[in-house]
């Protein structure tokens, strides 16, 4: 994985290039949504409880949307080079690759919770460049890419600009993490409880959604590990493109998961940097 | 406050009078979703980071809103009691009173979730018989009451009924609280956790909206500590009518708050019951 992730000769896009993968990330969410929404929800009825599987909705939401994205990036752009949570790695021709998490946060998914979401990047082999957090349920997406300047949330209300917020200092600070878990071990345990013991307001859950709001501007922190490449990718030019900053524990690219923290502002990343390097 | 919940002569309301009070809950999610919905994610700029108070926006919310609700209560209901979070007690000439909680789940609102909601119960001096969960940013309205059989997911697609799940066994369950600090002291906390290990699935958040969720039957339990009586009222009607089962954790009335479980069926309710009166 990390070697598509760190191409020896990564791509530099246009803006023009850049512009119609934007586009093509419509095609995706849509496709995407088809599958997914109508398999939200559907836990409902359990009519043989012995042999029922919980997590069968989500699944088949997870496959088949994953599936989805891939035909049609097969289709337009055969030469790219696709990772995905549910079929891993396709090399491409091109040091550009897709990465796929089709239902980012299973467990809210499948307790009927509308955090998660539908998270794509492009990569261009050495960053990714453009990323999307699409909520079909809620239909709300998130869309950022730094290079042209785009950082948008699309929903009922029209598109609204993306800027993160400055609270000021860590103590001032919202953080969130999706699930205790995360820190079961130490010395990821003590650290977490003092970066928690460190900010205004705290608690688990939001998933990737949580990422968005710090995009948004309504949140500070979300500090995670034990992540994926395909659980960040697209939330880090999403975060980045609205004035923000996402990286490892230890102040590294985070593009190929592991400990992270995402932060509105570069004063409180440093601040929590501080905290989670004792960890790193 | 206990008094007014433990009426010496509760009324028995007529199914018809049941079914006024029904539309009346229409009337307001309404006005409180216009208070409620413009301040929403509107923490976003921090011109005087200094001076900024986080808390503005959901503080405003929850006055106006309740102040709303309370307006079109005296002015249709005017015998009515009224029990609010944001100003207080109102005892009625009758029996009946309307406990409200404006914005439950402020963290969520402030971060810009949207599981906050807007619960409004009507108690009848012995138990709340008519509850409701509006999400006004989803525009998702959860409604019960068990006398008239009414339980219904209103949003959207339309209105689903409600029915909660029968999981099978405790094993098998779902389980969420709101945030962790809810069992931060003994014998809470140990109890908790024994629960959390003999679950299936669990998690922090979801607030409100995840009683919503048993009673719509994609989850199977909640249980929360030091809640009001205005965090727990509304939600007793929606998943008694949806056929679940809320108590406090020594299988008492939950109308009251404290220490409070909510189940999709008997069975988990029983087996979970058995671990937390070991805390209560």
């Amino acid at each position: 994985m990390s070697e598509i992730f760190r191409h020896p000769e990564p791509v530099t896009l246009s803006d023009e290039d850049l512009r119609l993968y934007v586009d093509f990330m419509d095609v995706l969410a849509e496709a995407s949504a088809a599958v997914i929404n109508p398999l939200f929800r559907t836990n409902l009825a359990m009519e043989n409880k012995q042999t029922y599987d919980f997590f069968d909705p989500v699944t088949e939401a997870d496959k088949g949307a994953e599936a989805a994205i891939r035909k049609l990036i097969n289709e337009h752009y055969p030469d790219h080079g696709i990772f995905g949570e549910e079929y891993g790695e396709e090399i491409g021709k091109s040091p550009l690759t897709w990465t796929i998490d089709p239902v980012d946060g299973t467990r809210a998914f499948v307790l009927g919770l509308p955090s998660w979401g539908t998270l794509v990047a492009l990569h261009d082999g050495a960053r990714p460049v453009l990323g999307m957090l699409n909520q079909p349920f809620m239909k709300e997406c998130f869309i950022g890419a730094p290079q042209i300047g785009l950082a948008e949330l699309r929903n009922a209300s029209g598109t609204t600009p993306l800027h993160t917020r400055d609270c000021g200092s860590l103590s001032n600070a919202s953080l969130t993490s999706t699930h205790p878990s995360m820190f079961d071990t130490e010395p990821f345990k003590d650290t977490y409880e003092t970066l928690r013991k460190s900010v205004r307001q705290e608690g688990f859950g939001g998933d990737c959604y949580a990422y968005g709001l710090i995009a948004l501007g309504t949140h500070d922190l979300v500090v995670e590990n034990t992540l994926s490449a395909y659980d960040i990718q697209a939330l880090i030019p999403i975060i980045e493109a609205a004035g923000g900053i996402v990286t490892s524990w230890t102040g590294g690219p985070a593009d190929l998961g592991g400990a992270v923290i995402a932060a509105g502002n570069a004063k409180v990343h440093a601040e929590a940097l501080t905290i989670l390097s004792q960890a790193a």
